[in-house]
């Protein structure tokens, strides 16, 4: 692995298994800038046949990646835009690149993810949570929108039609032993053993003999949501440029969104806005 | 809401949630007149945009719809058949509505729900069942029928194949923590927290800003299970009209069945049937 | 049922249900007569309107079905291959067979099945698992290849995908309360409970009125994998016949792989290798 230096991402290799440390303070947002660093990660990755596994942290302990900035404009999204892949916006592209990528994708979450970052846990191949400190939600509904990342068909297929909605229209924060029970997450572990835990389970991976990897993640393939991504994508669109979802967001921001306090109980914070 | 009047409903609506209350004594047995109150009341509300959300609950403790009226005549059931949808019997009917339905359905399961009143359970977007009182069945083969309101195809998503077959062939009443384990339900939780759950959650949903919810539930749309529902058909209309589907009725019925004792481990009453 | 003898399965039958204990000493491999006696025997049962349930259990203690016998020659295999149903291997014709049988199949899992024995299990209509001495593993990748006999596809009908790369990459054994929450298995229950619950439930499912047991199974149907099945072999295929897989094999027996004492943490005994 070619060590390029990446703005929002701390990037090492050991053996097979290159650790990618989000960094991106102070919450850890999904940036314009993240995003841009993890796609060109892959895409780095995908030629790079000296890597394996790839395991997703954060260096933050209370965020593994907060959500998408509320303050991304429309100028620094365009740039995400020159190269979408056929038949995904610029959100969707992420995960389903995190999905087709040859290595073995795994988050090791212990923080809080919401909205664009619980998106990428779960188009990561394997992720497994800390109990306690994990968080997963998608909360979109509450700023009048709901999640165009993938994540209505993503938690469908794991976690069923009935538990996708009420996560999705709930709009709360889960912990790891509710998204273990749902099959959000592979596995909820006690936050002292989840280092471990994904060390070994990484480590194991990627000493497999050669080519069993490929194989196996051909056998078992990604399913095709392109239908349902254009769906989500359509309802989505016919939301998002609303006056009403700006607003939401702007009050949000005014009220501490974006800020380390304020992130603790987003869903309080944005249910709290007056009406 | 029009506040039209149900002979088995009590429906009242608080802000932008209608919550049904399903009453029919003395055990809350799903006859003609509530296949028919719940299918008006649906119809009506799908065209009233002043609700969002629907709750179902019960006003009998112990049953929240003990299951389809075995004394129905065909004659009774006849009315229910004028206006069916294409592709669907009288029961999957009822559960196709309510897939359909544009509003969020939501149960609060506190007693038990057998056969077709289970079959409603699992067709509504989300369910959440009381440790202890909840109770999931469908029991449909101690007739010597199988379920034919939709079960074998909304469990076979919800739970997989082999539990389905469990379910339907095992024949027993399951309890909330298991039904939650196959993924039967959303959630299990304490008795006492259920109505507080569901209140939340509902008013959670209810105050979403415009537009969110049917955008959700275009993204996470139901499945087409229109092959599934009618092989499902097929082989009940194969079982349901022979002699022995209606003397097993009878004897159960001379046993007990559809009363409040006979009902508590109806189970075991149909099994100590005389052979 | 005709008392057949066949060589490593013991087949008694009581009322409409068939046990079938799984006896090839000394640790239960899946050999190419096991997997002769299998087809066989499900072949003859498939006709036999007398046997409504199958129950599987071991003659073996600590093995379920240890795993496909690594000293198989081509030309023992190649008696396998005479009659292969179209478009399947001969491991997948094993799960195939199983997954079309018309009684309802039921695995009582009290030891490990590892490789072609948890094959088999998830290839029944029903398994049920003794929390302890129960065990199922994947563990193929560690020989250099991937599940040939259908578990690629199973797995991913039964725990989804991101499970299913774990379970077959990550190359562990799992125990049972974790193969349910996963939904590997229909359920795990205390060691001691095991027998009584199996046989009941296969007494109360055998005692169903005539007709149910087909109609539920052509309602709950199969779920038609041909595609994935035939990308799982092309794959197995790509890497079988490599001299590393040979030598892998040929290692770990050397090591005490298919003795008693190498297969308790067989898992171990690959990964401890010289590389």
């Amino acid at each position: 692995m070619e060590h390029t230096t990446y703005q929002t991402l701390r990037v090492s290799q050991k053996d097979a298994i290159a650790y990618v440390t989000i960094d991106n303070p102070p919450i850890n947002i999904l940036s314009v800038a993240v995003m841009t660093d993890l796609r060109d990660l892959l895409a780095s990755l995908a030629g790079d046949d000296t890597v394996r596994v790839i395991v997703f942290d954060s260096a933050d302990p209370d965020f593994f990646l907060a959500h998408v900035d509320m303050t991304a404009t429309a100028q620094a999204l365009a740039g995400l835009m020159a190269d979408l892949p056929e038949g995904v916006n610029l959100f969707q592209a992420v995960g389903e690149q995190l999905r087709q990528q040859p290595q073995v994708t795994i988050v090791k979450l212990a923080g809080k993810a919401r909205g664009g970052g619980a998106e990428f846990v779960v188009a990561a191949d394997m992720a497994f949570a800390a109990i306690g400190p994990a968080g997963l939600g998608q909360i979109e509904a509450l700023m009048g929108i709901v999640p165009a990342g993938g994540a209505t068909q993503y938690l469908t297929e794991r976690v069923g039609r009935n538990r996708a909605l009420e996560i999705v229209l709930g709009a709360d924060l889960y912990d790891a032993e509710t998204a273990e029970r749902y099959g959000w997450i592979n596995r909820a572990l006690p936050a002292h053993e989840l280092d471990a835990f994904v060390d070994r389970l990484a480590g194991n991976i990627a000493a497999l003999p050669d080519d069993v990897i490929a194989a196996a993640k051909q056998a078992i393939a990604p399913h095709n949501h392109a239908d349902g991504l254009a769906r989500e994508n359509d309802v989505w669109a016919g939301l998002v440029f609303r006056p009403a979802t700006a607003q939401l967001m702007s009050a949000g921001l005014a009220r501490g969104a974006q800020t380390r306090d304020g992130e603790q109980d987003l869903e309080a914070l944005f249910r709290g806005l007056p009406g």
